[in-house]
């Protein structure tokens, strides 16, 4: 088999990168070991929002009295049903990325791909059956999986990963989730709305700590209103799984404190997966623990390029695509801009939402920047009160002196859709007298986004 | 009593002016005759939106095992419940612009107000005693009321308006809505999904007709879907109500048809206040039945302004407030750009949800451009899956020549706060690349806005 273009892995980075490639003109094949659309599809993006949307309709019908439904007999969390229809919409969408391969003429190769040489690939398939399939391009795109702690080693059983995590066979009565970046938010926020007694830890001293200060402050509080215990600046020193219920000895300033949990989760990062795919054959560089690559992601052998999780840059599906698709527009020959790294959006969907783009008030005084901020809370907010949502803020920080958007950060009902706005705001240069004199609907959370501009320069309507 | 600006009428035109003018430096007084924050607050926009609130988590409850959430009982709407919810939260935002008021030493003269010459205002209150005002700069903005129609004159029980639409004693077993604009399209909406056996008349030949046509098809496909009647190029020719029943006599191409209904709503479009205020004394100019104003505000009398539902331009709350902020930043002597209207966002808050900016398809070719169009279903959307909300799509117009985004349109989940993301791109005139490359955060309903631009350049990834 010889093709144009071969990308190995078919996560969101591998799969587009695979269509726009068949749609700029090349002959293109796709290497995959297990399911179509890799992780962020099967076991991560897709599934957990599922599982959400899940819990959201439970809260709706748990709290269905405040916006005047009445519920004669008891709503109960049907774990399996979650369960069963996370998987189902997973399902679809794998199979809406093989439609997409199919109509774009894009072959499927299962199996485990390897770098042989420049310009040749060998593919395992589940028998051990090994076949050679070269290609002028090859795309590597094998993702990550989750991080394996030594304290915290999953055993896929009572210590597990994100996967497991989505698939349990009975909704636990208690766990303990170790980490709080978006996923480890978002498992503890889902098991805890739907009844299992949660701990969240947290090794540094907020939760979702790649988030504004303030951001985290709000969702930590969040948290514990409905009872979660949060534990923050927080590490697993060890867990003892032999007897019933898991042993997990958490040391904190306080000192030690022993949790007991039937399921430990370890939602402490991700690993890119690097190892056995021929790297070292090859003499492909690495840069701090990732594929070294350039703005146009080619390694540094001729024909070889690596993009998503194992190159440097946020592990996001959002950005594995944008990064496939510049990487095969270059290989073209058009002339793509290389992704902004400065201006990647990043959510978390726990309840309330999180969302944010740019820089932090703290990293903007780092580099320099004399600020302004402008800060409005969904307490204010027309819509927000009519939606029965009245917590979170939008936090937007702008240069002083050109007047410049250089982040926003925020919390609360629907701020992971209103984040694009500001991404196209900020590609596009905007000021702050250009945010607030974009008129925004009325009555919508969105306009938390304008009076938060106006707040930063005292010209806010609503506070 | 003396002000520097004086503003007849506290809805969204209205407190908002006087707000930014209390910022500004200026004496304010407000005139208002009834609810602090006009209909919008009380009558309009906010209540509405929680009723329609109330409807969501009704079909949450209702349709909880699609989620995976069981509930042993019966799911009933509380229609008195929800009514009360709705005048809460209306009351809390009455309460909210209250304070601010306070806060900005904005005095509020209860009663109903009159210009009686250039710089003075007559103040009538409900006893019918008489207080003059001065104020050097007159705002009037005094909003509008419901259209009556000479076939279906609204007696306030059996034939309402939307006011009466909000209060009701009881939820009415049948109802026809006579007009399918934002407002009735939302009562029947609302109306229809609790229960109530809804038909919906419509004058032109689409509902919710100043949308995009393939919007409207779509939206009266989805009402259809739930067993809504609908009837379209309809004109409502008597309504007898004599009878335990109203009698609408009702003409389409097909002839005449005689619906029963317990109530008949009337949501046939909005007349502007501008009877008894004083206008003829001062000789102010009126254009097409409004109050005749230049770019600032300003009518022909010096010193007398009018801004929202009384000058030309769509009676929407968003417009009125940036009328009012751009009136009296101009008599404070800044130099504040026009309101551009051409890019006014429109949203109606139905299930699903439909919103636009700009230009139609129509409306653009009309305009002689040449244009690419390119549109995005919610069906292939990720997000959209897993919140279950499959119904929908993004449709985005641009100039075929430079690039430029002509107009939005949008049905489906979460498309009232997607659409903020267009009006701010409009304003910095986006082109379709641009927006392309704006990384859109997966996964989110927002993504269609990027697919859809790609589509028009044919690099849409996910169809």
């Amino acid at each position: 088999m010889s093709y144009d273009v071969l990308v190995i892995g078919s996560g969101p980075g591998g799969y587009v990168a695979a269509i726009r490639a068949s749609q700029l003109g090349f002959k293109v094949g796709v290497v995959e070991k297990e399911n179509i659309g890799g992780v962020c599809l099967n076991w991560g993006c897709i599934p957990t929002k599922s599982l959400l949307k899940s819990m959201q309709a439970f809260e709706y019908a748990k709290h269905a009295a405040d916006y005047g439904v009445s519920i004669s007999g008891e709503v109960k969390a049907d774990f399996g049903a979650m369960v069963k229809r996370s998987r189902d919409v997973a399902g679809g969408m794998s199979k809406g990325v093989q439609f997409l391969f199919k109509k774009n003429k894009i072959e499927v190769i299962n199996g485990y791909g390897r770098l042989k040489d420049k310009g040749t690939v060998e593919v395992e398939d589940e028998k051990g059956k090994k076949t050679t399939v070269s290609a002028k391009h090859i795309i590597l795109a094998t993702g990550a999986r989750s991080r394996q702690l030594p304290n915290l080693e999953q055993d896929g059983k009572k210590i597990i990963g994100y996967r497991e995590a989505m698939t349990l066979d009975k909704q636990p009565k208690s766990m303990v989730v170790v980490g709080s970046g978006a996923i480890g938010s978002e498992f503890a926020n889902f098991y805890h709305a739907i009844g299992t007694e949660v701990t969240l830890v947290e090794y540094m001293p907020t939760l979702v700590p790649n988030e504004d200060e303030e951001v985290a402050k709000t969702l930590e509080r969040s948290f514990k209103k409905d009872k979660m215990k949060i534990m923050t600046n927080a590490s697993v020193e060890s867990v003892d799984t032999k007897g019933k219920l898991c042993k997990v000895v958490v040391k904190t300033k306080k000192g030690e404190e022993t949790l007991e949990a039937e399921i430990v989760l370890s939602a402490v990062g991700i690993a890119p997966n690097i190892e056995n795919i021929g790297l070292e054959d090859l003499g492909i560089e690495l840069e701090n623990g990732k594929i070294k690559v350039d703005d146009f992601y080619r390694t540094n052998v001729e024909g070889v390029y690596a993009i998503g999780d194992i190159v440097h840059g946020p592990a996001l599906a959002h950005v594995a695509s944008a990064e496939g698709i510049t990487c095969v527009e270059k290989i073209a020959g058009k002339n793509p801009d290389p992704v902004d790294y400065g201006n990647i959006p990043g959510c978390t969907y726990t309840s309330p939402e999180v969302s944010s783009v740019g820089m932090t008030e703290k990293k903007a005084k780092e580099a320099g920047y004399e600020i302004k901020v402008g800060k409005f809370p969904y307490s204010a907010s027309g819509k927000a009160s009519a939606a029965g949502q009245k917590d979170g803020f939008v936090k937007l920080i702008f240069d002083a002196k050109y007047g410049e958007l250089l982040g926003a950060h925020m919390i609360g009902g629907n701020v992971t859709e209103m984040i694009a706005e500001l991404v196209v705001a900020k590609k596009l240069e905007i000021t702050g007298h250009e945010l607030i004199k974009s008129i925004h609907p009325h009555p919508t959370m969105s306009e938390a986004i304008m009076e938060a501009a106006a707040a930063a320069y005292d010209e806010v309507i609503h506070l």
